[in-house]
């Protein structure tokens, strides 16, 4: 009996693991799969072209290939390319990438996601991707597909050739199945709109399978600063990151050395403020040795000590002005407002930073929709999942009749978050919604706050407005009436007109 | 500059992965994260007893063992225990088990859940669990953790020793932090009691950190049917998963023969129709060459064909009567429905149940909530998650008007909805949440409809007894005045009794 239960045990490979849980990766359903395709292969470009120093120019073609949901999807960007040795890794094995281990922030985090579309390819169509790189003057073509019970990729029909060094960027095509193209606030189209307003320095082209060409210029000029890789703060680490950091800091003889190394913020003063705190814990030991209970004593030391926030350079916002002029070209309203806010860090000392930009009245409900909420995560936008997402819940969760909309869902409101950050904590794979990590969802609260009270004061500025010009007119109504009586009573029927023209007067002044 | 950009490329594990996105496992909150830690023991359990035909006796310990939100969790199962060979690994790696490649119904099926849980014993406590594995007359006890870049287990203190053959089962213990015990909705009691609720056939007990002990006692005598491992139903299947099952099939010679061999309800018959239907594929070729195209028609083919449903035996469902009486014992109702419904397919020719039970009445709303969702995955509650779970969303979504409740959330109402399926279609590997595919929506919108409908009928009935039972009222109110009037105008007062008792029994009959 018992050998028998235990028969089938096997181990398998990743790719095979998310083979059979695509929704995982963003696919499930039509829509949300092309959204999800185009996303990830945008998502990689604008990356690459950030890490570069390139003024991104991508081009996106889906195209209907058959009335069967099947499309063809190419996008094609002047980011660097892909050197041939890494070519297949990068689009053809998962949890491989230049992103996983680095503390940095980009868009693309887990060393998925171009991979996942060659699978999704492979298993609704059975085809590979055709790739075309351009890489410090080599061209390589080629098509690729993946070795799943192997997780790894196959690159087949190799063609190298030579091509100018000006010559740069990355081409994928491919046909993929079970997808649909919608006109709607989860398709390719709205996506890529979002995508624009959050990158005003990129060019973004898309040509829709109705035949339509949008194009979304470059609106600002300067590129985003670069976001530079940054060690870990140490306010809020674990015990468990701190002892990874030390197994691994064999270069070190002190533990007060790599201390100071590899952390931000810990100076000479610190070491000793932290020895003070824990005097139980040697600080010259080799960091190999630490042991887990004095990593969590170390911890708690932190958490005793002042520190200066992480630098800035570590999280990259989309910036004040950059929001405001992308909320007022495409919303056209009557007033905006974007926050400023100093990086916090959460979990882990890891620095983020919330943007939040509010808009009012315009073209915001246009449609009949009130309570626009755009949230975007290191400049790419979440479509999905709004349910579960800290920033649609704390949103939602605003008392909104303080700042004078009555009915957020009602109200021509449209409202921008941004969350920007080395490590996103999003709530699955699909990295559609963002987990309620306490510090993010307080700090998210605050920012939205902040930006209503500048819509409250735009609005109470209105309604005294409105309420002044109320009785005005009220007064206003008897003008006439009391210039004739006045100029009647003071037998002086000529002076009627002066008289009115006083009053007006003294009445305008009054309610200026 | 290129070369920089790719200096960081690199592979990582798969353990690797998961322990910076813990949240994909449901390690999110502290409350969350400690059912979460249950959820998989308990699962494992339930499912090796499954599996071996035990009754099961599961023992569950939670208790705090310091303020910081660190906790000791012990589960004790009685099920078949593990051998040694296979200890480690289904309990310290990722990917790896008994499940992932078997087309049978159980909880379990990702290979990740109790490795995931020895992870967070890791990163909160620095500690590896305590396992005790008795199995087949052997006894190991070890410390059990995990190499994360090799994504491997790591035995120490292994101690071996015999035991008597009728001793069996598995009891692991950890220390976790960042975790929390809370009764509430979504904290381990409640998880534990739905348990009980849709595995009637099992004891459990429940040691919580307050001192308290719940037990709750096996109340159905018969085991669950025991799942069997299935084939394939041709009904759906996708072009690449007939592939994939004709690439492995190199024992066959001829691909008709793979056919009716590997998928259930394929027939000579059936064979014969499908090369009428596509005779441009040569059903003689080896199955290995058959090529994607090939694949496409054939599965264009299979939809045109009429089939069998799938065999009822590989979808377990709880039971019309083990529902009721759950629903019964707890929640004390006026009445009591419970669906029985045929098998349907979804995607890929998987078969699925879905069991609904309504309750209404009794002490569903004592806590002044109405509109309770219980919902099941393979008898696994879900308890997070609810906002993207189909089948909160399909119930919501309900009419429920048309069945005389006219507001969901306010009426003393309880629906449980389990889902029965080989392969339930998580929305991400938290395991919490279903995905709406299409066939299963609707499924789930006609069992809930069925369910209201006998709802509707009790409470329409209640509805013309109140308003007979008014109308008699109101008549009876009269009926002392008309006796005593009848009889003085007969001019016999004695028989105004009689004349009422007549009366009265004349209209009780009327309004039986």
């Amino acid at each position: 009996m018992a050998t028998n239960i235990f028969g089938g045990f096997k181990e398998y490979s990743v790719a095979e693991f998310f083979k059979k849980n695509r929704q995982m990766l963003g696919f499930s359903g039509k829509i949300r799969s092309l959204t999800t395709l185009v996303h990830e292969y945008l998502t990689n470009s604008l990356d690459a072209c950030g890490e570069a120093g390139i003024h991104p120019e991508i081009e996106v073609w889906v195209e209907e290939v058959e009335k069967n949901n099947k499309y063809r999807i190419k996008v094609r960007d002047n980011g660097p390319g892909i050197p041939e040795k890494l070519l297949g890794k990068a689009l053809g094995m998962m949890l491989a990438g230049t992103k996983f281990h680095r503390y940095v922030q980009s868009r693309g985090q887990q060393g998925i996601g171009a991979a996942g579309c060659t699978m999704y390819s492979l298993i609704t169509t059975g085809q590979p991707v055709n790739v075309v790189s351009k890489y410090d003057g080599k061209k390589i073509s080629c098509k690729l597909g993946i070795d799943f019970k192997a997780n790894k990729p196959v690159l087949t029909e190799i063609v190298r050739e030579e091509c100018p060094i000006e010559e740069h960027g990355l081409e994928v095509e491919g046909i993929f199945g079970d997808v649909k193209y919608e006109k709607s606030a989860q398709g390719v189209g709205e996506y890529l709109k979002r995508t624009a307003i959050a990158n005003p320095h990129a060019k973004i082209i898309f040509n829709s399978p109705d035949g339509e060409k949008f194009i979304y210029p470059q609106s600002v000029e300067e590129l985003p600063e670069k976001s530079e890789e940054v060690k870990p703060h140490p306010l809020g680490i674990g015990a468990n990151d701190l002892l990874d950091i030390a197994k691994g800091a064999k270069e070190y003889t002190k533990l007060s050395a790599m201390l100071q190394n590899e952390f931000t913020r810990i100076s000479l003063n610190k070491v000793k403020e932290l020895q003070e705190l824990t005097p139980e814990v040697d600080l010259n030991m080799k960091p190999t040795k630490l042991s887990w209970e004095d990593a969590e004593k170390l911890v708690l030391g932190f958490k005793k000590i002042k520190w200066i926030a992480p630098a800035t350079d570590s999280v990259v916002p989309v910036g004040q002005r950059q929001i405001e002029k992308s909320l007022e070209n495409i919303l056209n309203p009557e007033i905006v407002y974007v926050t400023k806010r100093p990086p916090r860090i959460y979990r882990g000392g890891i620095p983020f930073i919330v943007e939040v930009g509010i808009a009012y009245g315009g073209d915001i409900n246009k449609e009949g929709k009130g309570g626009v909420i755009m949230r975007f995560a290191n400049r790419a936008p979440l479509l999905f999942d709004s349910g579960g997402c800290a920033i649609t819940q704390t949103a939602k969760n605003i008392d909104w009749k303080r700042y004078e909309i009555k009915k957020f869902e009602e109200y021509p409101v449209a409202i921008l978050v941004n969350i920007a950050s080395v490590h996103i904590p999003y709530t699955s794979a699909g990295k559609q919604s963002i987990a309620s990590e306490d510090d993010i969802a307080e700090e998210i609260r605050n920012a939205i706050m902040e930006a209503g009270r500048h819509v409250q004061k735009h609005l109470s500025g209105k309604r005294r407005e409105r309420e002044k010009s109320t009785k005005k007119k009220a007064i206003m109504k008897y003008v006439g009436q009391i210039s004739a009586d006045m100029a009647e009573l003071a037998d002086q029927k000529d002076a009627k007109a002066a008289i009115k023209g006083d009053l007006e007067k003294m009445i305008s002044e009054r309610f200026e």
